[in-house]
């Protein structure tokens, strides 16, 4: 379950949150959540903050030609473990535009301290023309960027 | 993202709906929910239902020394696909009350049309004391059962 | 891990077998596999099945137009739970060929004793010309039966 | 699918690696696999790991009185992808030793070239007795590090 909100950060940026609820099947035999699911859940957040910006995945997908925004690089830290039935909040944000990467930052928290603090850093890619089953990076438009710092 | 809703059912029992978006990692290379996650999202509603009837999973696990409720059979009908973005709506309540186990119903929705159908058989099971990692059925509290049809 | 056997079955029809590990990740904080994780176990069995008769379901859906073998039903039963660690056997066989589906049963087992049995329905489907976003079935070429039967 | 081996690396500790078959269930609509799956490829590995050095996770829970090995922190690094039927193969070993924590490398390669590569940061914890649902570092015996260093 979750209560979506946007909002302006303090980055000046778009910012996406969530609140989510800790299903049974997102933990383990130790009874906190399998680290794998938070980056599930890290996953459909950036997909959420991409809509949020008017940029829905599939329209993004359909409208420049693009297989997504597949990763390059990540990085998590685990500061305090969660279980089942807690609820907790995901935010996240762009923290950096490149030339053809984003870096999107996410931030766990539960009961108002920080749980889970994450960077994904995607590349804009689409299929290569000339090799078949390999990845074409290319230039993110500036019309995309501007959607998430105009605001 | 989801709306939770706790309604009478025409069952006249208590029932569980909520909204769902489909994510990005639900969905296979054909594009369409990988059928597995649909039973993570049975499961999921399960708890929630019990939740809504005041039993929530963990508090249920402590009060009655239950592991949790296993299944024992699961039954699905898939009548139509569906995709990243699809917004869904699933339903659950219980359909019938035995001994020691329960019968929970989910409908799967989407667009006003069902999609997914299917029923989950779970024992009421606590570790047997007398043969460790093996579990033992027992009987269903009548005040359990109570919860939900008293409503 | 696994190791994968092809083997002809009392139905006398190819069947596929593998033995795979229980890991932590498949299991709930009861200390017992998560029952969708199953359905990913049947799953990735039917594709080694078809993979064992000469028909990889990457080569399949190119060559055949399909967008894979989307389930229509699904049914299991769960005997005895797995844990973390366990070793199982999943078996699996072409129960039953029908026009444009296929009955395929799965046999998981522990330590030479039955655990989960389960049966998927799949529709032989591609996508539907007229019709976006929508799949249509097709009847199942006898050549592709021939695979299974012939050995 | 995988065949695992147990091998001295360069570092001159040991190593665990396996091969392993991509399945339908582990990729995504872009038709790669959806990121969150590699860590659970890691995870497990870590596991094989620990086995492979005489100490199964499920031992090591009872002998030490810990809950596992929980993350604190870990990386990724993407280099290409891999898609349905893909075989891979996960190499892992320790990297560092420190006072109560243990970083884990993961080398995934396919084809013989490097495609992922991941850290892992876990700690020694065990459950909190002054804290319930707290977890509690303790310092890594000798004889644990013992095994991985001393073949």
């Amino acid at each position: 379950m979750s209560e979506p909100h946007t909002e302006s950060s303090a980055r000046a940026g778009l910012a996406f949150s969530r609140e989510l609820r800790i299903e049974w099947g997102d933990c383990d035999p130790a009874g906190i959540v399998f680290y794998p699911r938070y980056f599930a859940f890290f996953d459909a957040n950036t997909a959420y903050l991409f809509e949020a910006a008017g940029l829905p995945k599939h329209e993004l997908v359909r409208a420049y030609d693009i297989v997504g925004l597949p990763l390059v690089d990540v990085q998590a830290k685990f500061m305090a473990p969660s279980r089942f039935g807690d609820r907790i909040t995901i935010e996240s944000a762009v923290a950096e535009w490149r030339r053809s990467s984003v870096v999107i930052e996410h931030r766990i928290s539960r009961e108002g301290r920080l749980a889970v603090q994450g960077a994904e850093t995607r590349v804009w890619a689409g299929n290569d023309p000339e090799r078949p089953d390999a990845l074409k990076v290319r230039p993110i438009p500036q019309e995309v960027i501007d959607r998430f710092t105009a605001r």
